[in-house]
């Protein structure tokens, strides 16, 4: 399944260690914004070793399902920075 | 119809018109990213107002469609700036 991981994280150091820690599961489409292709098994991994990496008072993340046929409906504006399905991408 | 809007504005006054242009459709949960509840004809509307408002060769938007199915399975991880379905929130 596709998910759209989005965050806001207040902490500069924090912020890139969970960008590199990101870019293991998927592409980085915008500047807070990752595209990934996780088995559920992989998202709650994820998801476990995700809340270990923010300050839950002062971060968020939110992770969004995308379905087979919503992922045919995504758009984009202005500048494309790569997609997951552009790319030959692969999933660690 | 639920979409999530996550954007990249690289000009600060630009960015600033969006995110208010953006606030009359729906509720930010992050600093670049909205969820909408949008119609196809909203939908529309909106793709072509974003448009007049960004740089095409510096900005980017994008809108991820989110299933009635996929809603119910958003994850969010620390803090929890609010989401439209809490909120009463008037779509214009």
């Amino acid at each position: 399944m596709m998910y759209v991981i989005s965050y806001d994280i207040t902490n500069d150091k924090r912020r890139r260690k969970l960008t590199k820690y990101l870019e293991s599961y998927g592409v980085r489409v915008q500047y807070s914004v990752f595209e990934t292709e996780l088995s559920r098994e992989q998202l709650s991994i994820l998801i476990r070793e995700l809340k270990k990496r923010i300050d839950e008072k002062e971060d968020t993340i939110r992770i969004y399902p995308i379905s087979k046929d919503a992922r045919k409906s995504i758009t984009t504006l202005g500048k494309d920075k790569g997609s997951y399905y552009k790319d030959d991408f692969l999933i660690i």
